[in-house]
């Protein structure tokens, strides 16, 4: 198992993903070639004692893709990027897996430029994971593509329970359409159409509309959306999470000695809850439908999300999601029939 | 001033709209029309002493509509029920405004039906007051449309803005159109579309593309969007909310005996925070674009919520909103070229 890592992207690159990499190094013992300035990796690599017995190497690039570049003219026109450099190095066979916390935009456009759909798939969708009172959700599309049609969120459907089953390991995944009501015939025009679609899909266990309180409910586990909603959600939720942490922090801060010495006995109950509730501890999104494994982490990833993220990725490989989403293609008709 | 309230609409109907009517009656000094079955009415008045004196009167009717029926068959045939004849109320010019708490639809349906448009404007819109950390954000439309013209989401744009400066008191109120990032070009075709006419409008402070997360940190003090997307960010908002309070009373309860001590010394500090937080305080949500005064409660609505959504009533009369609305249609001619 070898898994790319883009050294480079990132709010905290290169330090936080160099030190992900060598903790997931030593936690799966996985190969990890880290892309980005070998000068600046090195730097962070000082740091770490034993990392060169971790089987990590480094794969020198000289350009990086910043956030506020357009995705597609950036792929396009920086060859020797981080993001760029690593997908190459999974379509070339060298890597199983690329990661990358850098501009989401610029590492979908370069797995779908240089590792290209799967046969059959209309259009690659992010999954990304809610951690819910039962466990976890798996949300797609969260961004990928907009105005998608019914047949490519049939396509994440199935996509999406292929996944949850042979990473998060949930047998006969419920599948749930997001939507504004319980009944089939609720909702915009594309809900409306992708209904019968997906209860006619045998590969899934679909279990009909899924209201938005259904999602931190943990309802579902598998969640199929537009890309444009699966996004504003995702948004609303981390500042609504943020949001709620400042104001606590902040009505603790003049509540007084009493509010002070209540939140510090509360204290190791509420840390328990919030690694219960910890995104990172999911790691990346995977972009499903691309021919090969790509994960998405998030800007600020810390080293610990990096970790947990190379772990995604050697669940992903180790799971065979690739082959059995090929599989399915071929023996589910429906699912090709209309992209 | 004079407010029809649908006493049989919502979950804990008669008895808690009785009671949020009674407070009202005393809080604001207005009338209030309790319509509804007559004798249920009464027994729960019986439990309130004086309010005779408060201006409050009965209006029978003989039907209900229940929540799983289908909200246009149901205003077409039950002509008698609580929602119809409150809406026809305000029509007939008998009350000044109409709440009701129970099916959304319903209400919608008959506000429709009843009080019609007004003229020029193609779809009215529920717009919802969400708390944020630095007050208060209208979200519209929140459900009553899906796949919106942009047309309707510049007219939503239009109202939200009035409603926010005459009911909510803020000068100059930032409009923004929640989208999947800042830019122009960003976003599926529908924001695209309405962008460029949120642009030229001069009657509103477009401020651009509000992204999920400015939703909770109070960015923007409207938000327009599709009525798809609208809703599953509130009901995922509830969701959230109740989930994450019942995993931190869970974890209190697991904690033993020091995190129900600190639980008991932080509560005054967190109930302060609730306070701030609680929706109910916003009383209930306007439709906007309607010829008349229409305010929708949540099913889950209690006296206090009822009583606070009759004040939002009664400041929705008293700042001219519907006014306000039909003169801006009429000095700018963008608002009504395409409907």
């Amino acid at each position: 198992m070898k898994i790319a890592v883009d050294a480079m992207g990132g709010d905290f690159a290169p330090e936080q993903i160099v030190f992900g990499a060598v903790r997931a190094a030593k936690k799966y013992g996985c190969e990890i070639v880290l892309v980005g300035d070998e000068e600046k990796i090195r730097e962070v690599l000082k740091r770490e004692t034993g990392w060169e017995k971790l089987g990590i190497t480094i794969h020198h690039t000289s350009q990086v893709i910043e956030m506020d570049e357009h995705p597609a003219d950036a792929v396009r026109t920086k060859k020797d990027s981080s993001v760029v450099v690593a997908t190459k190095l999974v379509k070339d066979g060298q890597c199983d897996a690329v990661l990358s916390a850098g501009s989401t935009g610029a590492a979908v456009t370069a797995a779908q430029l240089i590792l290209k759909r799967i046969k059959g798939i209309g259009r690659p969708t992010i999954a990304t994971p809610i951690p819910t009172t039962k466990g976890v959700t798996l949300m797609l599309d969260s961004g990928a593509n907009v105005d998608s049609k019914p047949i490519h969120l049939v396509q994440s459907g199935m996509m999406g329970s292929i996944y949850a089953e042979y990473v998060f390991g949930i047998k006969n995944p419920r599948v749930g359409l997001l939507n504004i009501g319980e009944e089939e015939t609720k909702g915009n025009e594309q809900a409306r159409e992708t209904y019968p679609l997906l209860k006619e899909l045998h590969s899934i266990n679909f279990c009909g509309n899924a209201e938005g309180r259904d999602i931190p409910k943990g309802n579902f586990d598998v969640v199929i959306c537009d890309g444009f909603v699966g996004n504003v959600v995702l948004k609303f939720a981390e500042g609504l999470a943020k949001t709620i942490m400042k104001l606590i922090k902040e009505a603790i801060k003049d509540g007084g000695i009493l509010a002070k010495l209540g939140a510090l006995l509360l204290m190791p109950t509420l840390k328990k809850l919030g690694k219960r509730l910890d995104a990172s501890e999911y790691g990346g999104a995977p972009l499903l439908g691309v021919n090969g494994v790509c994960i998405i982490s998030h800007g600020s990833s810390n080293a610990k999300s990096i970790c947990s993220a190379i772990g995604v990725a050697n669940d992903y490989v180790n799971g065979k999601v690739l082959e059995h989403i090929k599989e399915t293609l071929e023996q589910e008709e429906m699912l090709t029939k209309e992209s």
